[in-house]
């Protein structure tokens, strides 16, 4: 467990630099908006995920550990400011191990909590992505999850994989990184070869 | 309560093909995000009443069957999408059906909760509209109830009523379908008359 | 106690005033739709902090006042409307000492929870601001907390100094003036002297 924590403080450090650096372009924040969206960003699709499921406190109300990881991500996205957009590569890397880490996490507390896996692999899947819907809506943009290469259906997918593989009695460690991996693959994958699921409508 | 239960989840599904319809004329989701639209488009305002009542768990989170009503409802409304926009007058009364049931059912339950039958009025117009206003925000536009002829008022006349008729001893059954009716009735001549509540602010 | 329930429900009022003002610039709502923002507006922030804390029932949904507050609020709004709106300056007033107030009782609030003073500050800043970030989202605009002259900051700050003097065993009820007038005269300054944070990223 002592490594999944530290897996996840870190994670909110990475979707707090994901978040204040998107939040840059087209609101164009001052320092204090950049940290409530960078924020927002890294705790809203947990905040959500608990605030569904009922289970309190939430992890960041508790633990003051995920706010420095925020604060730590807002300080660093701002110094290293053009570094990192030249690292967008890099970067995309580490979002990319951020959802892969906040899905499984997620499927996990959910399936805690005695609802059915269906249920779970969404709520892992809105941990994953939800903060960045939320980014998305306070600075006036459409949710790229709603036409982004398979984004959270890559996270769908590796939520469904953990719960399967848990269900066949996979050790838990193992099933982690395995469906985690997948997780990873799907999206890199569906960014290599630009790859996206088909428009809901055809046509016009 | 059997009979409420189906209609909940007709309901949900009905919402679920609205969702999924409107998610996509301006933000052209794909078969993800229209999915993801169609869902929180259905269980967006019963979730908002359970949490702001602290009602737990969440009537989707323990209850498989709201997912399968989703899912349904999204599949049809790819398969029959042109029929079913051409059945705009028929779906316009599946809608206003959805949001009186909607309506009664969320305004019982805060009713059962003790609150004050005010609060109680506007918990049932929640659950009946804010699934909807969460659509529209998603896909970034001003939300609908803003404007459109009376809509949550007629919900919120509908609930008024409920508790009115609740208070005077009328037989539960009967009462659920007298001011479901009025909230149909409303909706539908002020939609025939296209009558609108009066502007806020008159003049320039 | 009392006096700061009374200024809660008149605080909720305020704001109610501010949020149906605001909701007709663009939107340009009916009287329902103008009543729904402005009910938002006032509630949002406290019940945002609510849900996050898990502090159930949230302060509204078990005691009317607080909706009497918003219904009077909106509909003074309506009758006075340009006379509110000449009295901008008045009104600027209203809303600072709104913010400075719901501040101080949102961070009193989160800290008899038992949170890390640093997230109790986090949730005194909610509680003033998010109700019209909410406003904002619902009206299609970017919230403008992410760039108007310190406004945000001014209520944070506030919180920190709260924080810091009741650390220090100042009595409550000093505090509470004391903390709220550095809110306010933070605000006042900067929109005086048109004081903003510096942008997160300079250049381009």
């Amino acid at each position: 467990m002592q490594i999944q924590y530290v897996l996840e403080v870190c994670g909110t450090g990475f979707f707090a630099i994901s978040g204040s650096l998107a939040a840059n372009d087209k609101a164009q924040p001052d320092w204090f908006g950049a940290s409530f969206i960078g924020f927002i960003t890294s705790i809203g699709g947990g905040s959500l995920r608990d605030i569904l499921l009922g289970c309190y406190p939430l992890v960041w109300v508790h633990d003051i550990n995920f706010i420095f990881a925020v604060i730590f991500g807002v300080i660093l996205s701002s110094i290293f400011f053009k570094i990192l957009i030249r690292l967008r590569r890099t970067f995309f890397l580490f979002d990319t191990i951020g959802i892969a880490m906040f899905t499984i996490v997620g499927t996990e507390k959910a399936i805690s909590f005695g609802v059915h896996p269906m249920i779970a692999a969404i709520m892992g899947m809105f941990s994953a992505v939800m903060g960045g819907v939320i980014r998305d809506v306070l600075t006036n943009e459409i949710p790229i999850i709603f036409k982004k290469e398979i984004y959270a259906t890559a996270c769908l997918a590796g939520a469904i994989c953990y719960l399967l593989l848990d269900h066949f009695g996979l050790e838990r460690n193992v099933n982690f990184l395995l469906s985690a991996a997948i997780i990873i693959s799907i999206r890199i994958i569906a960014v290599k070869k630009n790859l996206s699921l088909p428009k809901f409508i055809k046509g016009d």
